[in-house]
């Protein structure tokens, strides 16, 4: 079985009061291109992630709005920053890292939702039905190239109307030396 | 087999030359702690990597001096610098990075020399004939974890009084989600 491998670059989902906070009451979400899995996109909009030692980066607001603020970093970026990872998959935000967000018109303060995102395989339940995968099962994938490995520990994640697609972050696209997404051998 | 695995840190190795352009004639290299491979040691002075859009990163010089310098750096580091990375070993250094670096008393700008390290495998000679490796061949070696992965194309170094141990960067350690020096599994 073939899958895409994507890389997810630091990036924030942001709960719509925490972007007016930022931007200001009057500002829109505004997109600038469609992502791979339905209904996201990314917006030409960024914030400042402030760091415990005076540095910070920047990164993309993702939308839509999500009901909570989520911000997601490479272990990279939280050294740079000098914040604690917390790895975890996508939403699953209790016991995540505080963080400081700044943006044009304002600045909001988070006491959880930064996070080291678990690489995990969006599939619609179709696909994970033909495959016999289930929501939270465990898969590996393999690259090939210089750099080649294995991932282990891939979760899968159903909704409707995912494609199919292993999201790693931007460390774990380094680490295998891709520069663009890829296919991979999926191994169950 | 059960071999350790090593992070290297962005570093730089200094012909002397380079080294007496960038702190003076009269300073020496001083070691602060030796490292894990015989005769190797990290001293306590650092220079500045310059990139290609006016951002820097520092790194610690490693002695002994060597015959050419080389300048290891992460793919994340790379892009912070807007510098072209170049993968190959330790030593093969045809073909790989221009890059200048700055010290307290001067500059030197090398038209090569800036790497991304190749994953390889230190082995003493006695150690690869026991477990039947050869110079320059390639391994495997499993890792657990949350972040669980095997890296393929580790390229086996055989050297007199090296201890066993895969050197890996800091990308590839931040993917396997690696703190400190940790125990693998060599698949051969």
């Amino acid at each position: 079985m073939i899958v895409k491998i994507e890389t997810s670059a630091r990036h924030i989902h942001l709960k719509e009061a925490d972007f007016k906070a930022c931007f200001g009451a009057e500002a829109q979400l505004a997109k600038e291109f469609d992502l791979g899995q339905s209904g996201e996109f990314a917006s030409n909009q960024r914030l400042k992630i402030l760091g415990a030692n005076g540095r910070f980066l920047e990164a993309r607001i993702i939308g839509p709005y999500r009901p909570q603020t989520q911000v997601e970093i490479s272990i990279s970026d939280a050294k740079i920053l000098g914040l604690a990872p917390h790895l975890c998959l996508s939403g699953q935000l209790a016991g995540s890292g505080s963080v400081t967000l700044e943006g044009p018109l304002g600045k909001i303060k988070l006491k959880e939702g930064l996070i080291i995102a678990k690489r995990h395989l969006h599939l619609d339940p179709a696909t994970a039905a033909a495959w016999g995968l289930s929501e939270g099962q465990s898969v590996s994938a393999r690259l090939e190239g210089e750099r080649g490995l294995t991932f282990d520990n891939i979760i899968v994640r159903l909704k409707e109307n995912h494609h199919p697609a292993i999201h790693i972050d931007t460390d774990e696209a380094n680490a295998a030396g891709l520069t663009k997404s890829t296919d991979a051998e999926l191994v169950i």
